[in-house]
């Protein structure tokens, strides 16, 4: 590390993400790969999204909207709030950056789950903030220990729902319980990435609380059920007064045109997120029964992939699924050495997947 | 301002960009307007890059990749470094906040022309940076002013070159001097966005010093001779160890997949890159003489824009200019409220702006 860094740049870890098709067809010889390592959506982008897309690329050489007035427009709509509510980012993880940038001082308290997206973390020590893990609860979310943990001192808290990589679900009515009970002064930031294949009736997007607390945040993104991984763009609703501070922090032109675009058109494909749940839907139903079968350990989930436990060391099966063509996630990086986190595919890639993980167990 | 915002977030300015053309249309009832506001490529997007965008649209659903790998190889290749000598970011301005986020503690000296893109002095402020502003001297960064201000707590220092908004260089040379006197603890920033127009001999590219300065950073953009501002990418060049730190705090998926492969297409584009140039050639030299004939003060330019000194408050001709369908930046945003900065464009939008101009004076 250059001496001339910052401090807690020591502290920071690089993100480790899914492995690469490419990479791995070159590492392994392999003509074809199914990677089912990072939750992107098996149906590829929406088609509305895509043609709209396509038509914005020839307008490349302009800069895009600095305020994202139509997506913002479009998705106050939706949620019945203003466009004052929203702020767009270059991904939902530019908006946890944004968080930390606007409200995050040395030295403040940010509590977080133990197990969970590592990008929280990640912005938090970037900006010198003094962390406290919560150990999950039956896998999931424990809100009465983060309401222990939290004080008139804690700046931020970060709460995955449904949680990465768990797929585990807190009820809404939780976290109207942790919001009661925290001072005016938290920001409390509740991330939705996976909240649209939720089936659980005592989900329900914590949005609907925002006009009730003004220091709540709520993450969306289009990399999930829209299938826009590529093209970065997620968002956060919350209270004027926050939006405020975000938009005040954030680069003039984050959001990049095609994805602003390409954004837009996607909120109108109603019938490819029908697709998309009744895709995930079968999947998930299919590798339950699987891998009830093979006696394997796995949670039922509220997102778009799996969490097997294991009960040994995942790196070896990770790399035997690798050399017959198939990536999965290890959760070594989530601090979960024994288990695998397994994206929910097409029928035939689930179909492949539990045909390589009986060879190898 | 929100209460729960950090301090620092007082001192922030809002960005200021161009007038859009679509609220221009509507604010005025104009069918057609010319923007020359923004510095963007007139002649619109590279082909080649618009062609290799257009066929990556369909793996929108896959997260790009993380290290950019293709575009630091091809970008290594140009300048006969290494792609550990290059970090990518979500236009350059991104890489301007990653140096402020790998460098500037609170308190520390930050270095930058008083009259000079704003960005510099935004992400300077976010991390709650000591600014020390040098007057430029005959509308160029003074190097001198720069040297005399430097001492060994200055943590960074920015140089716009060419200069945006004046258009001026300082010659390399004198940047090596100013290296020479900084301390080895003093990250250099020298900002080329502009660089691939200038037409003078004394003018070679900071990035031929890399080698030779280890606190050097070097930004280039694919967003003005490329065409592609709205694809974000921009680029940083400088030794492997501030490199490291540069990736270490940028996030996982800064830049959009359509960017990157755009970009890479850009750089084999060196047809579309010589007729930019030509078109900027061309422009410059009928400005200069229809400007001249109209007894204006001008500079002469080593970039896509002409900084015209109005005598007068540029705000009232900037809305005259709109009113006849013509936008352009006036400079008080840049400090500078007698001023205006006029993008080239084609030939005909050159004469339209021309003879808006002459109606109005």
């Amino acid at each position: 590390m250059s001496q001339l860094a910052r401090d807690c740049l020591k502290n920071l870890s690089k993100y480790i993400p899914g492995k690469q098709e490419e990479d791995v067809k070159e590492e392994f010889g392999l003509s074809s790969v199914i990677k089912l390592a990072s939750n992107e959506n098996p149906l590829g982008p929406s088609p509305r999204a895509l043609r709209a897309a396509k038509k914005a690329l020839k307008e490349s050489s302009k800069y895009p909207d600095q305020h994202h007035v139509p997506l913002r427009s479009a998705l106050a709509v939706k949620f019945g709030l203003s466009p004052d509510n929203f702020v767009v980012g270059n991904g939902s993880d530019e908006i946890m950056l944004l968080i930390a940038q606007a409200f995050l001082s040395s030295g403040q308290e940010v509590i977080l789950s133990r197990n969970t997206f590592s990008v929280y973390e990640f912005v938090a020590k970037l900006m010198d903030g003094r962390l406290l893990h919560v150990d999950l609860k039956d896998h999931a979310c424990d809100i009465d220990g983060f309401i222990e943990k939290i004080n008139p001192k804690t700046k931020l808290v970060f709460l995955c729902n449904p949680n990465n990589p768990t797929g585990t679900i807190v009820a809404t009515g939780k976290i109207e319980n942790l919001l009661s009970k925290a001072s005016k002064d938290t920001v409390v930031v509740v991330d939705e990435a996976y909240g649209d294949y939720c089936e659980r009736e005592e989900f329900t997007s914590a949005a609907t609380l925002i006009g009730k607390y003004d220091n709540l945040i709520v993450l969306k993104t289009f990399s999930k059920i829209y299938g826009l991984a590529a093209l970065r763009v997620g968002y956060g609703v919350a209270s004027r007064k926050l939006i405020e501070c975000l938009n005040l922090v954030k680069m003039p032109f984050n959001v990049n045109r095609t994805g602003q675009i390409a954004a837009l058109a996607a909120l109108d494909d109603a019938e490819f997120v029908k697709k998309s749940i009744k895709n995930n839907s079968l999947g998930k139903k299919y590798l339950y029964k699987e891998l009830s079968k093979l006696g394997l350990s796995f949670l039922k989930t509220q997102a778009n992939f799996i969490y097997i436990d294991l009960k040994r060391s995942a790196e070896e099966v990770f790399v035997k699924l690798m050399q017959r063509g198939i990536i999965i996630r290890p959760l070594n990086s989530f601090g979960l050495p024994m288990a695998i986190r397994v994206t929910i595919g097409k029928p035939f890639q689930n179909k492949e997947f539990i045909k390589s993980l009986k060879e190898i167990l």
